[in-house]
């Protein structure tokens, strides 16, 4: 929890945490838990991204690993424990076997991705898409708000010229367990510290625009207008009433940018993002084919251009069900009933799951909050995630010796 | 014309004409200014709050003066007409004035406002307001998009010790004229040069914000959720259907900001900006406040903060009837059609309308576009408008010579 609260101190933004890719607030975070790892026994070293990757080797070598981890960066104005208590929890895991000189077949390594939010250029998982060999090239062209380059971006912080290398190789890695905070009130409500993941929602992250013509707000008579803002405001309304109707969906607009941006001019061009999620793919597919359709016909009634770029999209996950079967038993190892629940948020797992079987713990958060300051979770809870993961470690480690 | 183009040079924002109060880029195209009254035979000086002010003595001292000119700040991503336009054309023609030894019985001073848009400060008219005695000392805690107040960025640009000293003092002036791109369709539809202006719509500015609760766009389902931006997107198509269906009467929102602003989380709180304006107040008052009560009916509704603030009030002006006469005798001078036309967008004029009598000029612009890098006017237009102006200062001392 200390170490949870001394990250909290890095930041781009003083007064509250906002940790995006590539930035000096996150290379000292990354430092600061490199030392923690090198603690804890762990060689470390920084993947071509920027990821950073803790190794503690097997006996058996050379054997495929155990990948723990999660995410470093933050959203804008976020909590302390989305992504880094995940990191810390294995580190202290690790650390616990190291303590008891307890020998492992197979080496692990705990995982600090450099971008799992997406807060700087608008697409997630940057930093496990590195490992699981789902980097498009063409992402080193995407920029920033200020007009850098991810290219640009990574050189300081990573090597965008050794990307290759950070991908996983053949049998690398045997599983990637990932524990986070549940970001939703679903474990407060039946009172469990710990929840088993089953599966993760699919996500489309969608980036679009309406373009029309800038004018002055007094000069410019209403029915002359090609105003794109009241065209973003139908869609906002669209997708909140289709996701009100459609049960499980969640749409979301989170962001919304009029250009030029002045009380007094007509804009010329709206951007906003669109999130869309539902554990069924098909009925994801249904709702973004629905809202583009709108969009368009919206556009065509207002004479205005439009742009629909699907930023992202990822199919519903489905944990590994061995690995999540042994998580399980170490939830009940500790003496607590097993809760599965569904992921609505996305995670590193669901890039991981391209090239690893996968699985999730949740710990209990404080009313449901995240990608907020109040984000909340108990010393007890951790402590429980921290005693699961080490079972967990422990009984493979026991069935990968027999 | 070659002058408007070198003002466009002067900029926040390289690529685009961007020209805030207070800015470098501002100060560097004043002491242009400056330099172009000097030549034309003005003493110079800058006032507290940063207006440049160029002066011609009259015969007769003391006489009140005629004050000409216009605002010399501009929008975002601005034309280079909207505002230079005015001053550069005072300055013709007072250096016409000068070249044929006409003598004057009174003062003439060209004024380039320091703010007219209040683009950086969300208030418009700082500069004219200083001069009319409007303005509130309040107004020197407001804080630009960095929470630098207006006091700080006034004390390297004017002195904001001194502003009891901008104020006109009785009979310090009998007249304040201005020429102006008209920023409308108006004059091209009926082919003619320049227009002189009736009077200036009423306008009123509101910041309005909702307030809600942030939340992540995976894990809160849409009943749980207190979003923001779905409230605010309900007020833009009200303001738009509202003032679609009210004859001339024009709504904008220019400015919207969902924050924290990131696509994967629900908004917390929405900022937006709202600009109404009418010729006839009774229907701006009705408007404002049918608006008004819809957003709290739906900050209600949908259980949500709200705040609603008139930054700015303008009620509508009427420019004087005698110089307004006189204006139209110069433009009838000229061997052109006199075309009476109302102002939608506001002016300098408005507020210096509280200090003394006022007439406005308008030149037409092409497409009736302003407020964007596409503005344009013509030579000949501009030569006609700087015919007029001398021509009706001419008349003027004709008439107080008599």
């Amino acid at each position: 929890m200390g170490r949870c609260d001394s990250l909290a101190a890095f930041t781009e933004e003083p007064g509250r945490i906002t940790r995006p890719y590539g930035t000096p607030s996150l290379a000292a975070a990354r430092d600061t838990v490199a030392r923690w790892m090198r603690d804890a026994g762990m060689d470390v070293r920084v993947d071509a991204i920027g990821n950073l990757r803790g190794r503690i080797e097997g006996s058996d070598r050379p054997a495929p690993a155990l990948l723990l981890g999660s995410h470093l960066d933050s959203v804008r104005d976020a909590g302390r424990y989305d992504g880094p208590l995940g990191i810390l929890v294995a580190i202290e895991a690790v650390a616990r076997l190291r303590a008891r000189q307890q020998s492992l077949p197979f080496p692990i390594e705990v995982l600090a991705f450099a971008d799992e939010e997406g807060l700087r250029f608008q697409t997630t998982y940057l930093g496990s898409c590195a490992l699981a060999g789902a980097f498009d090239p063409a992402f080193l062209e995407l920029t920033d708000g200020d007009d850098v380059t991810l290219r640009e971006a990574m050189a300081g912080f990573g090597n965008p010229h050794a990307l290759a290398d950070a991908v996983l190789r053949p049998n690398e890695a045997f599983a990637y367990v990932e524990a986070h905070i549940e970001q939703g009130p679903y474990l407060e409500s039946v009172d469990l510290p710990v929840g088993v993941v089953t599966g993760i929602s699919g996500q489309s992250r969608i980036l679009a625009s309406f373009k029309g013509v800038a004018g002055h707000a007094g000069t410019v008579a209403m029915d002359l207008r090609r105003d794109p803002l009241p065209a973003a405001a139908e869609i906002v309304l669209s997708a909140e009433n289709l996701a009100r109707q459609t049960p499980g969906l969640l749409a979301t607009v989170g962001t919304i940018d009029a250009t030029p941006g002045a009380s007094n001019v007509i804009a010329g061009q709206v951007r906003f993002s669109l999130d869309v999620r539902h554990p069924d793919d098909a009925v994801r597919n249904d709702a973004v084919r629905g809202l583009e359709r709108q969009t368009r016909e919206i556009a065509a009634a207002r004479a205005l251009g439009v742009e629909w770029r699907v930023a992202r999209e990822h199919p519903a996950v489905h944990c590994d069900a061995p690995l999540t079967s042994r998580l399980a038993e170490a939830v009940s190892a500790a003496g607590l009933p097993v809760e599965l629940l569904p992921s609505g948020a996305g995670h590193d797992a669901v890039v991981m799951s391209e090239a690893v079987p996968v699985a999730m713990l949740f710990v209990r958060c404080g009313e449901g909050v995240s990608h907020h300051p109040a984000e909340s979770v108990t010393t007890n809870d951790v402590a429980v995630a921290i005693d699961v993961l080490d079972e967990f470690i422990s009984a493979l480690t026991d069935e990968r010796r027999q």
